[in-house]
């Protein structure tokens, strides 16, 4: 295969990947609605430390546990984020999810 | 669905995405030994633009553009570091891609 070959199969997979970070993150907003009807913390840690050990514990490589590791704290920043936006949205009906900022 | 419910589902999109994202590490090594063969600079400016740009193109939300782009310089990152990693063990037969450390 040449490098074009192995870009376009590259390419393929970030389309793939794109489409799962959106579901991810459209399943986090479900949980972020569920979470502030029952007042739980946005944040919860044992969560967070759970879904790092699963990621780590499904690397099969040749991705570094480390690399998975700073990959999925990056995803579940992003996550959080989006949940805030939506609260911030839900509250005072201005923001927008697609544009909106993070401080995370 | 209740909260274990999504977070359930997360964890089975958290599965696909290690899969992906080692299957588009295995590809940027394989990129990597061709740029090394030819003699071509491990980065290429070029080539990672057009990646991000690829990225927001395909990106239909509920995750923000910035956001993505955010992810995709972190996996972009990562598979420099296997890229590097693998070019070392070529060179010295020692380090090993799993368990090796990163400068990026």
């Amino acid at each position: 295969m040449s490098l074009a070959d192995w870009r376009r199969r590259i390419d393929e997979i970030d389309r793939k990947l794109v489409e799962l970070l959106n579901e991810r993150s459209k399943c986090a907003l479900e949980i972020g609605k569920l979470k502030q009807q029952a007042n739980l913390p946005l944040y919860q840690p044992d969560r967070e430390r759970e879904v790092l050990e699963n990621a780590e514990h499904n690397n099969g490589g040749p991705l570094t546990d480390a690399a998975i590791r700073r990959l999925f704290e990056r995803i579940i920043d992003e996550a959080r984020s989006a949940e805030r936006i939506a609260m911030h949205k839900d509250s005072d009906g201005k923001a927008d999810a697609k544009g909106g900022s993070s401080d995370s």
